[in-house]
């Protein structure tokens, strides 16, 4: 059993992992940090975890931490650059849901998030944690974790897995603006008591924030995409608890000119480019992407429309974000660190609906 | 008093027409039909109106209907194109809220709408309605109306309205394909019992549907932003009654090229357009645009974001999909038509959160 | 023009209170304080205000606040403490929304709330604000406001409202334990950011809290139903914005024994003890009280069971927590002293749904 | 392997069962049946199964039906009444969901469903589904199926069951009139298309239905509890996809009396009752129940207050209808009958909020 432990359990994305966690065959939860709730017993915080545990939450500075094999960082920004140096210093794998390691440019992160860059000697080795897209980084990272090397995962964010779902396969034919409009639910902006996530202005409402490429996860996009100043991303918040949906616009060839390929070849394409890939779905003619067909679940389901006469693609890809969007996808990811099946304990289905 | 009816009152929009009118000053409500609830009282389908109205509803063909002055079609399409020629011959002032005299060229409204349309002869003298964006047209058309003639007015449908507010000030300036995102609460499907409409469908999802310009509000916002097939337009469910905000991508200058204008400078230009529009606000720097502000009236709120290095405005508009997206802006037009002031019976707040 | 102020602006039932002013004919509201946010124009808190009103929030203690013939108090309790005395000392009206002279007993305030009653005095010749309950107090109170005196007014709270309404005209007939169970929507915790209210907390979620009686509203309904250590108060929380609803059984005999009176008969004694109020409507055979039809508004809907066989009442009645639950109340409490119809400024119609 | 089939699966209780079914280690899915979808595949009911299953649904009268060793008839009452005997007579376990089988006494049935009870000689020997509360039932029951025999099971409903759960340890010591308010999620309806449960109707908005002991629950959880005559229920609808939590007063002594035990002395006496039951969890001092917490589980979350002043105790039960109340349940004691863990399959932790 590998031994493994949640830094920054109290968070939404943290949460999720001790649920994840607390039913996986292959991993032991051994310690879960919090820095507001030291102390506080799981169930206390988290009543669901009521008669499932008796873990409670210990200092992120806890010599226990260094007990353990695997560390998941569900930390906000600049906490993980703080955190990871040393576990990874001390021979524990790194699994880091924030986005201080996902820009390769130190620079471009310090540009988009306004503070330093700390831990800039890191970047180089890490992988960037999107396994769908990047399989053979993690095939190579599973040699070094064999090799008795501590390996730093940089988890995608969840606006960035969601579009780069939904556009990597077509995106290398697209022309010009790609753009990426998409909807979260109230979860994604974390478990902080804020005015926007409280209920009363969040239900019964539907707002567009960052409209215009400002929110910070446009470099990563692009960044995974390739696609550099060509997007135009703008997020919206709508009344869910989880979900995300982005739906991705992509001109297949000059402005205005129709196109050949249509909706069937399309899928099949797609069904093709994800063939390998357990958590993607690439739904057949009618299907719609939606995000119930995935809460609670590491999986992510892709629709698909050809515009032929009008030569786009409007490609929409639903994921549940604290599930593929962090938590699932981290766990996901260390299971092929670890030579696991990369489903391995991400069975759950979605309540149907 | 102008006597007023509303055919199709049981549908959402006829509701709310229901609700509007039984506070408006200068109209009397005479007659609520409706095909499948004759004989029912008001408050029997609408608790809401409980104590307030002794109405019941009525066959669409009772004859009490022609003892209207004005009256309001909230039916499906066809069922518009079927009662608005004996309405018009007898003189009664028409305000259609279905689809059926929207689109200028019948030819397109039978592709489309897949149904012969089978009163072209009204479509000439009819009046587009979407006042904000031809004032002018409502002028001439109260003049008509004084002079005893008997006006029918296609109100404009609500992705059209929102979609068409975020864009028109600066639609002129745009290249390329526009691309419009919208979202729109479970409401706009109407009161039909599907299955998409249950709520345990509905509750905690988002969905994409007809994606990539197969709504047939497609052609409609094409005619009014005159960009004829450069539309991208791909509506999104989520899971709110009311509420509608569409977000429209637009390209300002070449692919790739940087523009002068900037954030500040187009509210101003925005601003401008809409001096006149009581109902419409332009947020201001910093603003966003979201439904929960304008809930349960006729107000649009306009918030705007210009990427100046990447060349591209996104205006995003929300609406209530039955205020000013249906009830309100048909209230609107009658107003308009008669000679009151456009916001009379309008004055409603949105419930502050 | 009858010059208002309502202090505590910033908070849901005072934004209430601003909506329903920026409309009602007699009033003008002259001022709007937040301890908190002074100095921010209405609109940017909430956007629903956008172009309706330049007021901007100023200081509770600002001057202006003087100049006021009328003041409303949307404060937490011990803050209308302490403002009260001073308001009242120079004259001005004062309809206070919190709880810190509803109890008629200074003392049974202190046990429950666990505070000392700083302003005992005011409360012999305080109204309580139930008008329904009470009107020949109003009348009293209204005579003393057109001699000149300034009056106190403590408003009910929102569970007092719904469950007095629901019980009063058959308490008296009732025998043993009055059991009431309320759900309230999430507005009624207020607009303070806690755990609770966070939307991913408590969307999809319904809960009981302070069981058993242990609710400061439980001395409250006990006064107002006049039965000393009779009650079982027990709410709950549900997920919707606004909206409570009070399920009150009553045993109306010996327990066991079957009662002669039928739900119908039942239905006529309260349509008659409630003949002169505006406000509340009893449902008619077959009806069912629910949330929906009374939001936004100030009107409660109740509807009646009575098991024969059983001996027992089950009354249930609606209200919108924040309309006749707090805001809505209050206006009506203030147009009562000032010799208006009760429901001036209150005409508003829900949502039909 | 036991191969098992589910009658009614694309009910909301049947698409949850699928849904337990494709991950339970001891079962095989090998039938499911719709009587209006028979030849669609499930994926295209319940997209959630997109991927996971090549299963279509099969009338109901399909031959492979009869190939299985243990049904679950999750169809609506007087389905089961026409299915039930028949896969008995072929020595099939059946375990139902529906109310047919569950009151002892078929006269009592056929006055609460008013229609006849076709198969009252399976009354006597059916096991009724309440694990909890009749474990010997379920053990003696599980040495019938050991020997061969075909037994039925009729699982409880799902207000009996957490108000049951609720009342069972403290019950015996009450007086009077024993009254329970339940509140429910929309799923509680079923998947049928009524306006209720569209989602405009549902979503925020409280509502009462069946007040005063007529719901057809009644009669059951009068017999699970033993308290003919004595029961008040009352069921609320609240907008939840799922959830149902049940409040019941429990009136201690004579009515005013004070009563000795306090609430920490409740808790340990239904501590102690529960002790053998995994699925459920009694909340230690302070803890409130709440639905979110058992969401997509087999789990009941028990809070209790006594108020020893005014001599109640109020106990209130927290499940997931579609869960503990019908799919999990009956999955629960599936397993007992073939001497499983009851909790096998039904592992799952609901999502932290």
């Amino acid at each position: 059993m590998t031994k493994v432990g949640v830094i920054g359990a109290a968070g939404f994305a943290g949460a999720e992992l001790v649920r994840l966690l607390l039913r996986h065959p292959g991993f032991e939860l051994a310690v879960v940090t919090s820095s507001s709730d030291a102390g506080t017993p799981l169930p206390q915080l988290y009543p669901a975890f009521q008669g499932l545990t008796d873990l409670c939450f210990i200092e992120h500075s806890d010599p226990a931490v260094y007990d353990c094999d695997l560390v998941f960082l569900a930390v906000p920004h600049t906490a993980a650059l703080a955190l990871a140096p040393e576990l990874i210093a001390r021979g524990i794998i790194v699994i880091d849901l924030s986005a201080d390691f996902r820009l390769a440019d130190a620079a471009q992160y310090e540009r988009w998030y306004q503070t330093p860059h700390t831990a800039p000697g890191l970047l180089e080795s890490r992988v960037f944690g999107l396994p769908e897209l990047n399989r053979s980084a993690f095939e190579h990272a599973a040699r070094r974790v064999a090799a008795g090397e501590a390996v730093l995962v940089a988890c995608a964010g969840c606006y960035p897995t969601a579009t780069s779902l939904a556009a990597a396969p077509a995106v290398g034919w697209s022309r010009g603006l790609v753009v990426a409009d998409a909807l979260s639910g109230v979860s994604g902006a974390g478990r902080g008591l804020t005015r926007r996530a409280h209920f009363v202005s969040a239900q019964e409402n539907i707002a567009v924030y960052n409209a215009g490429s400002r929110h910070r996860h446009t470099p990563e996009i692009e960044q995974i995409l390739d696609i550099p100043g060509r997007l135009v991303f703008t997020p919206h918040l709508v009344p869910a608890i989880r979900g995300l949906l982005s739906t991705v616009t992509l001109q297949l060839g000059p402005a205005g000119a129709a196109v050949q390929m249509d909706t069937t070849q399309m899928q099949a394409h797609y069904a093709q480019f994800y063939a390998g890939s357990a958590s993607v779905s690439v739904l057949p003619a009618g299907g719609e992407a939606k995000t119930a067909a995935v809460t609670g679940t590491n999986h992510a389901h892709i629709s698909l429309a050809v515009n032929q006469e009008r030569g786009v693609l409007v490609a929409s890809c639903a994921i549940d974000n604290i599930g593929k969007g962090a938590a699932g996808q981290a766990l996901q990811c260390a299971n092929l660190l670890l030579g696991l099946d990369e489903s391995t304990g991400l069975e759950q289905i979605a309540l149907p609906s």
